[in-house]
Order: C-alpha cells, then sequence, then structure tokens
C-alpha cells in the first residue's frame, strides 16, 4: 500500500497530486493515505501537502548503498569492501562475523537501520531508519592489544573532524570518546578487540552517529542528553557525505600509526588535538572507576590516552577507562 | 568392521582369543583382523598378542565424558558445564562460539581429537585420539582488558602444578607459557580475548597437553622439541586424572584474581613460584620482538610477567610477548 502512495509520488515528483487522484487510482481512504504519507516523512521523504494541491514529492532519502558511498569515497583501503544491509540487528555483530571469516581490513558494515545497536559497556543504541550513520569497521593493525586503546582515541578525532569539516559545526570529545554538541552526545563509539595475549587478530570499531535524528526519535530517559547534528544545528545533513568524510579521516589518521614515527610525533600532535576537543579537562569530574566513585578535577590526558584526576583529598588518579561525568550548568553530564 | 573385533574382544575380556576364531565369527581374513588390531591399539586400547593363543584385550582408552570427568572433579565453577566433542576443528574455536552465545564462566569444551588444533601465533597443534588433553576453558575476568596477561602466566602455573602432581616428574615453564620436560615442549596455552577498551567479554584458555603421544605422532619437524609425558616418563598417565586436577589447580588460582589483596601479595608469590619453574631466566636467549632480534641474557620477570632481557650491548629490553628461544647444551630451543 504504501508502496503504491510512493509509486504515485515519484510519477509526479515536484508536482502536486491530490489526495482524491491517489485515492481513486490505488482504491483507499484518503484518511489512509494521510497515515501513510506521514510514515514516509518519518523515513526522510520530504513530502509537502496543500489542503488545496494534495500532497508534492520533494525529495527521497538518501541511500546508503556501497555504491554511493563508494561513488565519492577517496581512500585507499577504508570502504574498498563495503556490506550494506537495510536492517540488521547490530553492524558490529556482523562486522565481527566478516572479520573472523578473514573478510579484508577496512571492511566497513554499514545499515540503515539496527533492531539491536550496541553502545558501550552493554548498553543499547537507538539507530532509526534514515537518520543516522550506523556502521562498523574492521581493523587489523599490526601492534599489541595494550596499545589498542589509543585508536579509540584516533577514532574520536576522525569523526568530530569530519562533522566539523560537513556540518560546519564545533563539536566537543567527552573523555574517552563521545562527541558532543552543545554538551549533548551525538556520536559513540564502540571498539570490539579480538586478539591473543601477542597479537591483535582483528579491531571492530563501531561508530553510531546521530545525523538526522529528530528530539522524539530518543527516549525519555536520554533525551536530556541525547541529540542530533540536526537538532542542534536545524539543519539536514548528508549522511553520505559525513561517511564518505569519516572514512577518509579514519584512513589518514590510522595510517600513520604503521609509520616509525608516529610514537615520536603523530602521536603527541593528536592527543594535542583531543585535548583541544576535549570537554572533560579542566572541569570538576565525577568518576566511577574499579568501583569506587571518585570526585574531583580533570587535570590532564596522558600521551596514551589516560584521564588524571586529581581528587578532592588532593590524591591524583590515572584512569584508562571508566565512567566519568563532568560538571556543567546544569548538572553532571 | 573394527567394531565388530572389538566387540569379540570385549567379550572375552582379559582372555584370549584366536584369531582363528575372530576370522570365523565375523568373516574376514586373519590379515584383516591385525590391521585393526594395530589400528585399535593406536587409539588407545591394550590390546596383548600370543602367536599361540591369539588376542587379549586388556584395557580401553579413558574416556573424557563430561560425566567421567565430573565424577571425580572437585570445583565450584569451573568444569561444572562441560562441552564434550570425540572430534572437533578446534576446541578454542568452540568455546569462542558458546562464549559469544553467553555460556557460564568455567565452562570446558574438550575433544578427544582435534582436525584443526591451534597454537599460538596461527600456528596449527598436533591433536590425535585418545593420547591428549584438548580442552578450552571460558572465563569472564573483572578486569582490564591491559591485565589478561596475567592470566596465561596463572594458567601455566596450574597445568604445571597438575603435571608434577599426576605424573610424579618435574616440569619447567618457557617464557611465557609454554610447559616443557628435559627442555621439550609437552604442553602450550592459547589464550585468546574478546574484549572492549574498558572490559573484558571473555577469555577462551586453551590448553594442549601431550599425554600419552609416541614420538611417531610429532611431524617430523618439530620431534626435536615437542614431546609427550609418556615419552618422557616411559609410562602412561591417565588423562582424566589431569584433566580434573588442571581444573581445581586453575579455578584456585583464579579465585584469587578477585581479591583484593590478590595484587598485593598473591601475585607476587604467584610470580616467585613462576620464576622458579623458569627455563628461561638465567640463560641465554634470542628474542624476536617488534620485527628486532635481540640476542642477550634473560635478567628477570617482572611483577606482570614480563621478560627483562639485558642484550649483549648493554641495554634492557622488557618484553611482553614474543617468541624467545633459550639457548641448551643443542642449540637454542
Amino acid at each position: 500500500m504504501k508502496a503504491l502512495i510512493l509509486k504515485a509520488l515519484k510519477e509526479n515528483i515536484n508536482h502536486y497530486i491530490s489526495g482524491e487522484q491517489i485515492s481513486n487510482q490505488i482504491g483507499v481512504s484518503r484518511t489512509a493515505i494521510w497515515k501513510h504519507i506521514s510514515e514516509l516523512r518519518h523515513e526522510g521523504y520530504h513530502i509537502e501537502s496543500s489542503s488545496r494541491k494534495g500532497y508534492r514529492l520533494i525529495s527521497a532519502p538518501e541511500h546508503l548503498s556501497a555504491a554511493e558511498i563508494q561513488a565519492e569515497l577517496n581512500t585507499n583501503c577504508f570502504g574498498k569492501n563495503i556490506i550494506y544491509y537495510d536492517t540488521i540487528t547490530s553492524t558490529n555483530n556482523a562486522a565481527k562475523e566478516a572479520a573472523a571469516k578473514g573478510c579484508d581490513e577496512g571492511t566497513v558494515v554499514i545499515a540503515d537501520r539496527q533492531t539491536a545497536g550496541k553502545g558501550r559497556l552493554g548498553r543499547s543504541w537507538v539507530s532509526p531508519p534514515n537518520s543516522g550513520i550506523w556502521m562498523s569497521v574492521v581493523l587489523r593493525p599490526e601492534i599489541l592489544p595494550v596499545q589498542a586503546q589509543f585508536i579509540t582515541i584516533l577514532a574520536a578525532i576522525a569523526v568530530g573532524r569530519a562533522i566539523e569539516q560537513i556540518a560546519g559545526i564545533t563539536i566537543g570529545i567527552k573523555w574517552p570518546n563521545d562527541i558532543v554538541i552543545n554538551r549533548k552526545k551525538v556520536c559513540g563509539i564502540l571498539t570490539e578487540i579480538s586478539a591473543e595475549i601477542e597479537q591483535i587478530n582483528y579491531i571492530v570499531l563501531g561508530i553510531g552517529v546521530n545525523v538526522n535524528l529528530d528530539k522524539d526519535d530518543f527516549p525519555d530517559d536520554i533525551k536530556h542528553s541525547a541529540a542530533s547534528i540536526k537538532s542542534e544545528t536545524g539543519s539536514t545533513v548528508s549522511r553520505k557525505k559525513l561517511v564518505v568524510r569519516i572514512l577518509e579521516n579514519l584512513e589518514s589518521l590510522y595510517k600513520n600509526l604503521y609509520k616509525k614515527e608516529f610514537y615520536d610525533n603523530a602521536k603527541a600532535d593528536l592527543i594535542n588535538e583531543y585535548k583541544k576537543y576535549s570537554v572533560t579537562l579542566g572541569n570538576r569530574v565525577k568518576a566511577i572507576y574499579q568501583n569506587k566513585t571518585i570526585e574531583g578535577y580533570a587535570e590532564d590526558i596522558t600521551e596514551n590516552g589516560e584521564l588524571i584526576i586529581r581528587s578532592d583529598n588532593g590524591e591524583q588518579h590515572t584512569i584508562l577507562s571508566g565512567e566519568v561525568s563532568v560538571r556543567g550548568l546544569y548538572g553532571y553530564i
């Protein structure tokens, strides 16, 4: 039914077609048409309506297929192999399966919608259709497992830069790797590792960006702390352009990991860039770390990306990971 | 055919039955019987033969089923769930699948035979039937991924102690976790980790012990460096008793990881025990580490289990992982 209505609209793209015409053509009530049009809008179709003239299709949503992305992508490795799904449980799970079967480094799994999107520490990630970037990249770095934590820092910078470049807005990074706009989270990164003690089998870098979600797309319990690029800038952003830029940034930063001088210069440069983005540094923080709660001041980021907190009793804590909330005007975020 | 011959032998267990009798009963040639008896012996059946009296079954091989092991096992968690296979590609792969589906900590996958047994760094592991322990244990420790390397030290000690207790022989540990008898490898441990940056999803600890293999079971290229407990002691060892003892030792050492004082006392005690077992420490070594070859003297083991090598030019190298061979009377092992 919805497909027939869409077909009628597409045959008249940029021209009005009245509800009555559609109703006669397909044989459904005008109330049913209104209901389906409303659904199509939610799926990303831009449809204008006028009580006198009827409905007019302005644009269809972007399709994130491999061909669409690759046509604009300027990389050597990342995204050369793209596995696209309209709907999948979790792109990270699909990427882990592909990696276990031996897929190439740089393989990207991308889905228009996730039914069981995953966040860090076993949490879920809201991933409705036509509105976000839900993708995972397979990496096979020749580094020790203990060095893997730096890749998540690198990924946050790659995505942060891409959002600034495409959306023209300033982002911040909440330690370790949440990207925030106006202190609200618009992107999360979930790094999953399969390793032996002395070598990494693969890393799956899961990147979730809330691009064009509306406020209503978020559940009530995260509405105050989550946002999308659109909700903060007021403008719709091309998901395809953003995917392309993320992959390009990621590849160019990642390639440096292999250069001899990386651990001398490039890494220090990245940490400096990271510090500039940080919304955590220099603020009062509350950390839950190894089952203890530490309150204090976020003093510095180490060369490996760890957070140094000076707690109120003067002790210094160097934190590799954990939950760290930052005090703002309206309480901790 | 072989099953019918085995049936005939079992019906006469501890009594001789002549080749002619078997031949008449089953209707095969005496040459065929001899061939099948030879195969049964290779599978672990102890069959005596006498040119006058015929064949006599003394004992059948041990069966490592869940029930057989659990009947003797005194643990709270490890081995409470045992998945047994007669034949499988790799117990680590099966354990990873079970872990990904959410199996309990302490779940054990054990097989009589592996067709694609895995060693460290993508190598293969010879795993013929009825002669070794090929098993994997699923762990879910609440530690950071960077702390996981210590579990492999702990596992080497657990298995080493078990071999000494059951076989009454002195073992050594070649850094990081090969168990050797008379400087020949009888056990390897393959630790595979699935993790996020800040938490471990699961660890699969793969333990391969060459228990009753004959010298001929090893391929030519590793004959000089590999051995079994039987080949070094001259005696057959009960695989079941050894499995039970390994799981008991492993559980008791592993439980300490959760105790607050572990990182103060128990860990230091374990490192001291590890040093006593070490065949690497105090010897001349050759290490391949981050694509460089270092020759020198194995000076110490750190509190985290890293190896400290003093190279010939006086530099000190702290090595987390890699290939380290030890010079002996007859060259490097």
